[in-house]
């Protein structure tokens, strides 16, 4: 191990078998955490080469258990969102594009930061199970053409045991290593085809649209090599994705969104990442074709009979939720704007703190959440606000939490006197 | 911690709280391995500057105990040797030094390299002890001027973990972490002032001029911020320094110098190293003052003298020394040289490794020392030899080490048709 940190520390190339010893000896636990901490500081300053990243995703995905979709008939589409507050763009593209016939067996987590994961969303849902027994997974997918299943943890042991290495070594930061964790992690799922949305912004991991391309053309390098297909949609993440933050109401607004109800933000992202799902599927020739389909589904019905159908083949109660979450909390709180002028920023990071004090989030990896709590914001991003105009309504069932929430969420708010520019929602598609 | 691993990583200057929190908490084992392993890497590719060196020397140097030799009067000037074959230097140093008024309370160490080290040479000399109790080692300084003492555990415990861990994690060629780890270890052992003899040469850890001055410069800057004076001697180590290799072969040949008849490199590079000890001692104005005054005490036989003093004081017997190596062992093999020519490499290193499979030094941690085994070099490079001639005597009690001790010595020697030119001893004096 000693020269293969060398190596890379002069900047030469490692080969296949050498990234592979190295990944293999740390999972198996021959190669200790120091020595793989000088390495990953190393390839920071050195970086990985396309080959190298490749070599390196590839060792990492057959760490643990691959999944394999062969089963189920025609081109599954994976969906990867490098995270965002407000985000539950996979509630709504599975049904999307289910509904046109796109086989989804999506593996989901749940939420580490601020606000819940898919997961958590879903088991806002009564009666809802996210784990799968034997073939029963796979069962589903090929009968109702979706299902989504809590991430098996024998996937990708060792890019457990890396990202929480780099987390505490200063190594994040490197793209070969994040493209090479998304990517083991998306290919041991077993789909044909991935498209990835890269966030960018404050909030988001990438700052730069530079950062954001180069990020996305190497993971379409690294799938490519494997024999999948991607495409990377850069969206912008200066504001929360849509209006509500927090599980039932995410679950709420996705339900509003497949019935053509939703807020326009986050309708249009779902509708271009599923117009580039649909042309990988080869169920539409171009984005333009998929766009026609995707909204004959939403205005037919279909695809929220498809959620009705998924939710309900996963044994969630619709009704329950609505009799559920009709008041979600004991408490609603306006949050009311002390100044007139438009609204420049709707800062993500501190709705996403503001919603984990209410209840919404884990502060640590063993709290527990409150599927109801939560916040809708009712004034976003170019708004134009009077003092006294309500900004936000705050969801809780603990009273002590709310003077807390209310200062972070006031943090949130910027205004000015001008019309802030339109900030684009989709920056860039690269294929 | 893992902000001052991301500053470092970034290229920015720690402070000296920073750097001493870092070697303060990796000594409690507050910090684990894995990020001291990542900064380490993060200071290779940024370096520190003479500041962060300093703070880092100094943080080393009071992680464990620090020895006061004030109760000592005049300035106590102590040696360093970046290590070499043969060198038996501190052997001969400290009774010559000694000898003119010098008081010299040196701490030395095992080898762990090819041959033994100062100990272990000592120790080759029947009843000679180097564990001192309370304060009979300051008190044999005070009474003779002299006393060679192993080294104290409790010195330095922070380098003991660095540098493990930097030999484990491919950090170990970093000029700083070198002249820190060298210089907390010196300055922590009490000198005033210090002779560094930085060794030269293929088989050396300074393998460039450039290199070593940039050491030198770095040592002098942080032992002057903290209180003390150093002089650094470049002198080149392309082949073993005298002729003997083995402890108690080494320790005859160090009587021998001592007695004005040692191999004519050894004693230049002693008469050397001394001469700059007698100028920081403030026993001589200038080196060539100081040479004549050395010349005089090897001539009169005072340096010999306090030699045997030393020895005697610590409980050695040189009459049963001398009766125990009369004939060393019980194998005595010459080398033959096996064509004719010019000498031009005698390789340290394989000189090294054949004398360790005499049975000289030792192979592990573990190993045992035959102090007797070794190999006196009869021919140097720049020698004329014929083919038949005996170019190095091989001394063991391992009859079954011979062949392969011979198979090495034999890579050791090079021959060319042409005299080699004259390489340069003492390199470069750096105050």
């Amino acid at each position: 191990m000693i020269d293969l940190i060398l190596k890379k520390k002069k900047g030469e190339t490692l080969s296949r078998e050498e990234i592979n010893s190295i990944i293999s000896g740390y999972t198996s636990g021959a190669i200790p955490d120091y020595q793989v901490a000088a390495w990953l500081m190393a390839v920071c300053f050195r970086g990985l080469n396309d080959d190298e990243t490749t070599y390196l995703t590839e060792a990492m995905m057959y760490s643990g258990e691959v999944i394999d979709l062969s089963a189920i008939p025609g081109i599954k589409v994976d969906k990867h969102s490098t995270g965002g507050v407000g985000d539950k763009t996979t509630l709504i593209l599975g049904p999307l594009v289910a509904a046109i016939g796109i086989p989804v067996a999506k593996m989901s987590g749940r939420g580490l930061g601020h606000t819940g994961g898919t997961l958590d969303k879903l088991e806002s849902i009564p009666g809802l199970q996210v784990v799968f027994e034997g073939h029963s997974f796979i069962d589903q997918v090929k009968k109702i053409g979706l299902a989504v299943c809590a991430q098996n943890e024998h996937l990708v042991p060792a890019d457990k045991k890396l990202y929480a290495l780099r987390d505490v070594t200063g190594t994040v930061d490197n793209i070969s290593l994040i493209a090479s964790s998304i990517m083991s992690k998306k290919l041991a799922s077993g789909a044909d085809a991935i498209v990835i949305d890269i966030k960018l912004g404050e909030g988001a991991f990438m700052k730069t649209l530079d950062d954001a391309e180069k990020l996305a053309s190497i993971m379409i390098n690294t799938a490519n090599k494997m024999g999948r297909k991607l495409i990377a949609v850069v969206t912008g993440m200066d504001q929360p994705l849509g209006n509500a933050v927090g599980n039932a109401l995410e679950v709420k607004e996705a339900m509003d969104t497949l019935q053509g109800k939703g807020p326009k933000d986050l309708t249009e992202v779902c509708l271009e990442l599923a117009s580039h799902m649909l042309v990988l599927g080869q169920k539409a020739a171009s984005t333009a074709e998929a766009r026609t389909m995707l909204q004959e589904v939403l205005d037919n019905g279909l695809a929220y009979q498809k959620f009705e159908k998924f939710i309900s083949a996963q044994g969630g109660n619709l009704d329950e939720f609505a009799n559920k979450y009709d008041k979600p909390t004991a408490f609603t709180v306006p949050l009311v704007a002390t100044q007139s002028g438009f609204i420049s920023e709707v800062f993500a990071l501190e709705v996403g703190r503001a919603s984990m004090f209410l209840g919404a989030g884990r502060e640590t990896k063993e709290s527990s959440i409150d599927y109801a709590a939560g916040i809708i914001l009712a004034k976003k991003r170019g708004d134009y606000v009077l003092k006294g105009d309500t900004l936000a309504y705050l969801h809780t069932n603990q009273k002590e939490s709310i003077n807390k929430a209310l200062e972070e969420l006031t943090k949130a708010y910027v205004f000015q006197e001008e019309k802030p520019e339109d900030s684009p929602l989709i920056l860039k598609t690269i294929v």
